[in-house]
């Protein structure tokens, strides 16, 4: 069983701009494109986990639902998913313990971790095994931290490193 | 012309731990090692500008002055370089525009630009014209951050990444 986070990141580790805004992950060409083993990746986990703000960024692109596999919405304020994605989400409530816990009882076992709160929440209980971080060369100078406070340090190992499209930098990282 | 950042840093960009320490850069191999091109990376530039901080730290580290270039240390609350350094460093005052074009004037053409606030104030400035990162496989998780706020996004293009030692990313960008 293991929690795994896939994610596009600036140089200064901004997952969207100060405005919110992910037009600059579209600047270059996208990162989340099968050279980059997203395909492979997402046949590999069970199930997605997100925060409300993540999740409510996806609903508001329009078009297609991205994801094949289900999705599980950490909210407390959210009462209910949108009713032309009830086969596609759900909402979950719990600490990142009880999170686990539940979906691993359930059958999901391998679990991608999505969203900047989300992922420092379950960075800050230990329960992140593995980091896919792909950084984009560029300083946006604020907006959505992907990383935050930590109480103390946390060691992973490199799995691996590539460079992809010429100018992003792949790295695999497991605790 | 050029400046430019060579710098080790954690996968959350800190360049020292919560309690201003560096232990954690030793815990791997040293990666201000010949292996890593720093040798290489002085040899070629002409000058470093670093702030008080990172004087200071450096001060305080003891043993042989690890520099062959002059130091510029850009401080207004430091009065005196400490006697057994005078040959080896000397105060500067100004903004990164002056800092440059003085030391620029001086024939001093490629500077090193280190330390935190030195290289967020020269970033804010556009004055980075480079940059080496070797990101280290932990979260800090506070401490230290290498990067700042930016009035406006900064792009970079990739020269190159390299594996170091298995474990450390290093990547050189260019504006």
């Amino acid at each position: 069983m293991s929690n795994i986070v896939f994610i596009g990141t600036s140089l200064d580790n901004y997952i969207a701009d100060k405005q919110g805004g992910l037009e600059w992950l579209t600047t270059l060409p996208n990162p989340e494109q099968d050279d980059c083993g997203f395909a492979a990746f997402m046949d590999s986990v069970d199930a997605l986990v997100m925060g409300r703000n993540t999740f409510e960024t996806l609903c508001g692109f329009g078009g297609e639902w991205p994801y094949s596999k289900p999705v599980f919405v950490l909210s407390r304020s959210l009462h209910a998913i949108p009713e032309p994605l009830q086969d596609k989400a759900q909402l979950i409530q719990g600490s990142p313990e009880e999170v686990t816990r539940q979906l691993n009882d359930k059958g999901f076992r391998r679990l991608y971790i999505d969203g900047g709160q989300t992922i420092q929440s379950f960075l800050e209980a230990g329960l992140i095994d593995e980091m896919i971080i792909s950084r984009l060369p560029v300083l946006l100078g604020g907006g959505t931290p992907l990383f935050g406070e930590l109480a103390s340090p946390l060691w992973f190992q490199l799995v691996e490193t590539k460079l992809l499209l010429g100018s992003i930098v792949m790295s695999h990282y497991r605790r």
